[in-house]
């Protein structure tokens, strides 16, 4: 079959076979069909959607481009988490251990921040030493040994997706549901797990700003991965302001760390309790999610997370002192405070705008192929709802990467994020929705 | 600005400025923006259309990429007609020394035939000698001499139109009105006419098979053309079955040279004569639609259209003598009978069908880089209409070219494309509406 004739089918509304979507998939991955007709095809996509079937010949295609671990041979239920990216969300740093302790086996395989979202192997990088480029054989050692494991891509999981999404972020096809969901799905499924709970972000922070365009995701995310024989769970988590206090690698590390010793901010340990609790359920080791619950925070309440962090840590070469001493985490050169100029109640803090305002700060990428500064980031320490007095401190900025942005630049972005006004509004909810 | 950004905008259904065209028009045929952006970009035109203004600007931007001939120099008002296609289309071998013979000068530039339909360049290349890659000062000489030339497209005319053609074509982006329109306009104003009649053709045969998309099409052509001053105007003609009786190169010369010395096809002579008497029109040597039939008429019947054929050929370098003797054409190697099975009534002939099965006898082409064979092609008997006995001839076939399909095949071709019916039923009309 000519790809011009499945992308004139799809372009005009036609359903291709599985053996269509395949044959495309295997034409572009082996250099075959050019990258103009696969642009093609994602436009049409976007306007076309894909049908549920088609979805998952994609997700499967783009699955079976490269290596698909066979974890089988390690004991237990293997479950991750995914979460669709937000401003401050360091939960997988602290949602690994606790689940682990659950004795959930967690092979966790992480992006870089891009944009205004941070990545998890960012944050992992700012703890001296950790290693998050393992071979298959190490990566299976410390999942055995410590019951999580947290790895970057490797390039020969799903190949087909990195190529696509590369061409997808030149020709403006990203923002399309089959094709977002296809390319999260064909990554998790390589990595040989049983069960997956996706977080799926909504708000000004999150990349779908409506809960209607995150709740049709996370429907076919989940549809994917059952029509895969995978458990799956999704959770719609609020992405209005940023998740907890801190955004920047090493500022998050600290703040993921504390959470572990029970001094964590409630609204990242909400988040992790839940999504702990999902992991838990979906890996068999509790009766309800109610007793998956309690599991997950008496994990924390006895010490056993933070314990399974520094080992897990130490596992993957890094320094678990740097999780007593943050002296030993990457420091900012200065911090400077941003003050509130008038007093009142903050009613809104604008997610995306405070991510852009870290990355300014040199925490996060423009490009795929910028640097980051592990030390330097940025803490807010007032929230939707809370009370703030003119001069108090709205927020410190953690600053000296080189080549970023001046502070009182960024200063001014952190000040146009925060909405301050007379009356107290409640801020949006947390949880939105479960799907599963 | 990013093409990107120009690509979202389009694709999320926001007008786009003149210069954002122009920059990516202008960064695609330098090869600064590749071409899975500027797929991207047509599939999403093909869903959001082009404004009127979007697709001036494009036609504009590709008609500037290159060379435009300035013809002030020669005396005279310059016009040329366009065809979107169809099957026995030969108007132009006859149109152009007709309308010549009228006074008009007739800078004429064709194309070669693709798929079911012929291609002007490929007939005049079956008469021995005829030049059709002039250079451009021999085009103005002969032009001034005779009153028209027709030549072949040069590389040097609207560039980045060819190269976005050849990029629709493997993207499945062809099939979108403002693209369509401006690919021919971008061409023909590169010429340096005054004037402009477009031959729309609809029906089973056509581009278009439905007159509502023909006259939107005629619509977008007319419009972009009076958008750069020029007058244009477009007859919507029916192509529900071949024009005239001749398919094939060589065949469809001689048809063209009887019509011209008064024994023509009644269709093709009305066609004809309708184009005619409107580019006299448009080039003000007529009073009225209805002199500038009667003078085109006049320079059949007086013999000064078939005269003027024979000064322009001559000044191409092609034989005269051939559209006398035409022996002197190719010929195909043998003629073969297609007999109607049953008697009865020439209900519909598909025209696309008869176009197929002449080009499965090799005098066209399924890919741009075959070869044609000049001397084959097939010769209708039987029109909508007309009434048949069993056994009586329906076509004859001209056969013989290499690696062509067997004549036993093409002839079970043309049988599928007869209806035969009990019933006589009235052609569809020939002219459906004009625009201008």
């Amino acid at each position: 079959v000519l790809p011009t004739e499945i992308i004139r089918a799809k372009r005009d509304g036609r359903p291709l076979a599985p053996e269509q979507i395949q044959a495309l998939v295997d034409g572009f991955t082996r250099g075959l069909i050019p990258d103009y007709q696969m642009a093609a095809f994602c436009m049409a996509v976007f306007f076309r959607g894909l049908t549920e079937e088609e979805t998952g010949a994609l997700t499967e295609a783009m699955l079976r481009s490269g290596d698909v671990l066979d974890l089988s041979d390690i004991p237990g239920v293997k479950v991750d988490k995914h979460s669709t990216g937000g401003v401050g969300d360091k939960v997988s740093l602290a949602l690994a251990p606790i689940a682990a302790a659950c004795g959930v086996v967690v092979p966790m395989i992480s992006g870089r921040g891009l944009g205004h979202t941070g990545g998890t192997l960012d944050k992992l990088e700012s703890i001296p030493g950790f290693q998050i480029g393992l071979g298959e054989g190490r990566f299976r050692e410390v999942l055995a040994a410590t019951g999580a494991c947290l790895i970057g891509q490797t390039e020969r999981l799903a190949p087909a997706d990195r190529r696509l999404y590369a061409l997808r972020d030149v020709t403006a096809t990203v923002e399309s549901i089959p094709l977002i969901a296809s390319s999260i799905m064909s990554k998790k499924l390589a990595e040989g797990i049983d069960g997956l709970v996706l977080d799926v972000k909504v708000g000004s922070g999150a990349f779908m700003k409506r809960a209607e365009d995150a709740e049709r995701l996370a429907r076919v995310l989940c549809d994917i991965g059952r029509g895969m024989g995978k458990r799956v769970v999704a959770l719609l988590t609020g992405m209005d302001q940023p998740l907890g206090a801190a955004v920047g690698n090493a500022l998050e590390v600290k703040e993921a760390v504390e959470l572990l010793r029970g001094r964590g901010p409630i609204d990242l340990l909400e988040v992790t309790l839940e999504l702990a609790a999902e992991m838990v359920l979906l890996a068999g080791r509790a009766e309800s999610l109610e007793d998956a619950r309690c599991m997950a925070g008496e994990t924390i309440d006895d010490g056993r997370a933070f314990s399974k962090l520094c080992q897990i840590v130490a596992a993957q070469g890094g320094e678990p002192e740097a999780l007593v001493d943050y002296a030993l985490l990457p420091q900012a050169r200065g911090t400077f405070e941003v003050r509130a100029r008038a007093e009142g109640f903050v009613q809104a803090i604008d997610a995306e705008a405070i991510g852009l305002a870290a990355v300014a700060l040199g925490a996060g990428r423009v490009r795929v192929e910028d640097a980051v500064d592990h030390g330097v980031g940025l803490v807010v320490h007032r929230k939707v709802g809370d009370r703030v007095e003119a001069g108090e401190p709205l927020c410190t900025l953690h600053w000296g990467a080189r080549g970023a942005e001046h502070p009182d630049a960024v200063a001014e972005r952190v000040q146009r994020a925060y909405q301050i006004g007379e009356h107290a509004l409640p801020a949006e909810p947390l949880f939105l929705g479960r799907i599963g």
